[in-house]
């Protein structure tokens, strides 16, 4: 990502950059950051001693502040908290901004977001770049973060009609650094993309494992689980909090989807009622194909 | 799994062993039962010409043969096809079945099989040992057939009232030797237990993605889905035909098992209409802990 070269820096983007909440993702954004050369102070900051703690030892963090401090000495702040804290701080974030201050946020979902900065921010809000990075892992906190997270990654940044265009730079200058691939679309759909391909699957594995853990014969049935069910259940396993907030952010465009798939599900179980083998092979041949297609496109099997 | 030892060998348990369908499942059995030194010949057999002759060069199998060879030679026949293609076998297999041979399997649903065993093998019933590896892998064919496949994995064998107690354990015997745990239940329960755990998932996997596929955006969806959707889908990519004869045999506890997971979804569903979030939080956390749990016990994350 940066070159070895000494006499060839890449160029300093955000001399001072803050991240707000310094785990999987903050921490990551944060050694992405420092590994790109594109800031050269990191803050951080959050209601997680340990974590603040930890972030420093691991060298993610240069100083650990509090929120007022970050926002008077970063050049950009990052909101990289679960969703629903994420609003809650705008308050006091508000009339702590600094005018050439970019705030931006690393939240899964991003209406309820945007909308909250419209109540909130006024006129500082050009400042606030709404964005969410595609990119996750099974593991949580400071330990987890990792340079190369976002690396091919998509970014997906949600500006406002009322965005700031130098703003919206610095931030897909920042990402794109980071080695993310950035793209820009309107917020709601972002979050019915999302809620499509991340909130159902997320539903729909943690009502499966729930469905198999309360049987009366949960403990055979586990016993006899094997690599299927492992793979389609392991986001099952997911931060239960992290994920409360992106279900009651999103719930309606979730609630929709759920819709969709149960009419899928439907189709198939016609299917089977009528016992019509060429059809229920011809539907598992569709799905099989596509997403054959997709693993070869997006080249992670 | 063997000894170095050349004075030291392990018994000789199946002179000669027969794989009809030299796939993943046959094409591992036939390596593991060689590799532990279990059989001295192993012959393959099946209606795929270039998997047998792939199956002779990766050095899988001995000789190819026909089934009525087969028959006559082996001292077991290990039927590893597709669930449908082995009951149509039965009958071809029931004339040519010497008194001393052992018929097992490895298809994935057990009772319809079981069905088909009593109406065609008559007095050569007891002979037949229906079993189960719970074993699997995203690829297909002899290619990737593994001497390692059935290491500490499960293996269910469902032995009806009159299977004979010396054919049991012939083939409990030479699965343990492939590395399997092995356990007998009924039919029925096994059945039961793999709808829920194995068909089930498959068939949300299957009618999920056809979903998202089948979506008038769904090259936007699918270039926005992460590394959740690529582990809750995987599965969907599996064979359509071996799916197709799974979801046949095995329909009406698959239907049951969805309509289980469908009021498992009515309720979380309900909890993000009421947006209920300690509620969510704790449906999440329920779910997450059993992932948790299993993932500890199963020592495969």
């Amino acid at each position: 990502m940066t070159s070895s070269d000494p006499d060839c820096k890449p160029p300093l983007l955000e001399p001072v950059l803050a991240v707000v909440g310094v785990g999987l993702i903050g921490g990551s954004f944060a050694a992405a950051a420092r590994a790109s050369g594109a800031a050269r102070q990191i803050l951080g900051t959050g209601r997680d001693r340990a974590s603040l703690q930890r972030a420093l030892e691991l060298g993610l963090i240069d100083k650990a502040v509090t929120l007022p401090q970050a926002l008077e000495e970063a050049d950009m702040v990052m909101l990289a908290t679960p969703v629903g804290a994420a609003a809650s701080l705008l308050e006091t974030i508000q009339p702590l901004l600094g005018a050439n201050t970019v705030l931006t946020d690393a939240g899964s979902t991003k209406l309820e977001l945007v909308h909250a900065a419209r109540r909130v921010l006024g006129s500082k809000l050009p400042q606030f770049v709404p964005g969410h990075p595609i990119a996750g892992a099974e593991r949580a906190g400071p330990e987890a973060a990792d340079a190369g997270l976002f690396l091919q990654r998509h970014v997906v940044l949600t500006p406002t009609p009322e965005t700031d265009t130098g703003a919206l730079a610095r931030v897909q200058n920042l990402w794109t650094r980071c080695g993310a691939r950035v793209m820009s679309m309107p917020a709601d759909r972002h979050d019915r993309i999302l809620a499509s391909v991340s909130h159902v699957p997320h539903g729909l594995a943690a009502a499966y494992m729930w469905q198999v853990a309360t049987a009366a014969d949960a403990d055979e049935r586990l016993a006899l689980a094997g690599s299927g069910f492992r793979d389609f259940t392991r986001i099952a396993a997911g931060s239960p909090e992290v994920w409360r907030d992106i279900f009651l952010a999103n719930r309606q465009a979730v609630l929709q989807e759920f819709d969709e798939v149960r009419r899928a599900l439907d189709h198939f179980e016609q299917l089977l009622h009528d016992a019509d083998a060429s059809t229920i092979e011809d539907f598992l041949e569709r799905a099989a194909l596509a997403r054959r297609l997709w693993a070869g496109r997006a080249q992670q099997p």
